[in-house]
């Protein structure tokens, strides 16, 4: 355990997780949980930044959250699950980084200026909003991860970690900050169903890991394909055309799809037909995580326990590198007074 | 006890106190121990948002400024002295707090964009020094102060306190926290011995509170006074002597200063006889707080007592808070999880 590398990684607890999240991180993660030591941030106080007015959905999600990893398969007994808030030592970081970085420089991020835009808070962006990047870095300086899974979107925070922990160590003149490093490459990226944009919820275009068969029917049959497709018998476009896209990305059987997308374009396959074929391969895909589900759910109190546990372990982690920083920055008083825990 | 209201005051560990805080506040904090709860906050975090490069400047200045309240008459038995950055909770509900005020609320500041000017900050002002008053509104909410004494440059970081108190209350719909109101008033403002701007380390004109008998009688003699006032026959003005401001300050003897002021504005009251009557006045209020403060010195043990048990009150008042805020905002997972603190 010792000699692993370190990789932090998460989700903010405020909806269901979907196909987007299980091909862009989820599945990913299940890969590497064996051979990092993984810590999985329940990301709680991150996602009060845009909710804080309404702490009943995100604190609602949480355990949602984690019975949705149980479900694909995170492991408890390598990779830590543990909730965000609960790791106060995490703030009291951000409190200190905030003196390595100018607040413009926490501004400079083209996704967060995107994610503003998108919601309306360009005028007056919530301060708590706005230095969420600062805070990711306390996330992962928290847990001195050596690696980081990202999306190209999430690049700019891993930059400006990257930066903190190369002023902290040139500042207190010290190596106790590791570098992390991004982890590109494995995670894909999804279309929503309407084929308009990026699997989201809020575009409501998303099929989720909990949803059960009817209603995956339903989202299968009103999937974008090629609205030039009308009958049987005309050919059919493969770009563009979403159906495929989930069968390159879901069916294993290149080969049954090569073929198919041979009798697609030739003319003579139905969607309705061709989107059996998909439902089919999506249900061999979530019916399992489904399943999962259900039985962690009726076992509440175990999922409980290892968020707990996950947590405390967290916690442990989290304490030693605060520790650690405070004494750098000559925050330590144990020889001066004496502070009961 | 309990049914006092509460203060919360404090300094940045930054440098030795001077005249002019004892004037400002420390005779002030003195004056007011007994009537109210009061916290008195050695802001060390706060003193690194622009110290973060030489944090050692900070940590010696810690005992110093408890030594210097106890100099002056803070009363242990009844104020609490304690260390900030030993009360994580307070960054704990910063953090919280940055969701319920823009980033741009915060950065509306006079007193602050004025500070920025004076260090150099503008282009590049590090995100802590420019959200310490978002900061200082943890600090003060931290402990639900009913009472916070200010002078007018620090009556901006109150209305941002009372901003978040009827934010969070409205948005919460709770009425836990208690609407901080300024108390204004009996502290005094002075000038340098340069009689250029208000007293100030950074400066180079401060009498300090530890400042011995040699140093005094030094920084008197170079005193301001009035430069047109050069033979001792020759009248001189009171406007703007500093001589006077001190001797209105410091002087019981009203009548006395009075007789001084007749006798300068008509002539044949030389500067050095003038400034021996101040070094006289100056000795009666400083040769006690030197005293004090050696003694205490000579007891570095009971110091660190005074300030370890201070901060572990303060931290279990700050704590309590904490956790109820938590509860209002759903943070709280008691339910759900076991943390082992």
């Amino acid at each position: 355990m010792k000699n692993k590398k370190v990789i932090l990684t998460g989700d903010r607890p405020s909806g269901q997780l979907h196909l987007g999240h299980f091909v862009g991180s989820l599945k990913n993660r299940v890969k590497l949980q064996k051979e990092y030591d993984t810590y999985i941030m329940i990301a709680d106080a991150q996602a009060l930044t845009d909710n804080f007015e309404n702490p009943a959905k995100v604190k609602d999600n949480v355990l949602e959250l984690a019975l949705d990893y149980l479900a694909v398969g995170i492991d408890p007994t390598c990779a830590k699950i543990f909730i965000q808030s609960q790791i106060p030592e995490l703030f009291e970081l951000a409190t200190y980084f905030l003196n390595l970085v100018s607040i413009n420089r926490i501004g400079h991020n083209p996704t967060v200026k995107e994610e503003c835009k998108s919601k309306g808070f360009e005028a007056s962006v919530p301060a708590g909003f706005y230095l969420y990047p600062l805070f990711q870095v306390a996330d992962i300086v928290g847990f001195n991860a050596d690696l980081v899974p990202v999306g190209l979107d999430q690049a700019p925070m891993l930059e400006l970690a990257r930066d903190v922990v190369k002023k902290f160590n040139a500042t207190y003149k010290t190596e106790i900050l590791n570098m992390p490093e991004p982890l590109f490459g494995t995670a894909g990226r999804l279309s929503g169903v309407d084929g308009l944009a990026k699997m989201s919820k809020s575009l409501g275009n998303a099929i989720y890991l909990s949803d059960d068969s009817d209603v995956l029917k339903k989202k299968v049959r009103m999937m974008y394909t090629d609205p030039g497709h009308i009958k049987v018998e005309d050919p059919g476009k493969i770009e563009g055309n979403i159906v495929f896209e989930y069968l390159d990305v879901f069916c294993e059987d290149k080969a049954f799809v090569m073929g198919l997308k041979e009798h697609y374009q030739r003319g003579g396959l139905g969607d309705m037909k061709l989107k059996g074929h998909l439902l089919e391969v999506l249900e061999s895909v979530i019916s399992p995580i489904r399943e999962k589900r259900e039985q962690w759910k009726n076992e509440t109190g175990e999922v409980q326990k290892i968020v707990s546990n996950g947590t405390n372990l967290a916690r442990e982690r989290a304490r030693g590198l605060l520790s650690s920083v405070k004494k750098e920055m000559l925050i330590d008083y144990e020889e001066i007074i004496k502070i009961s825990t």
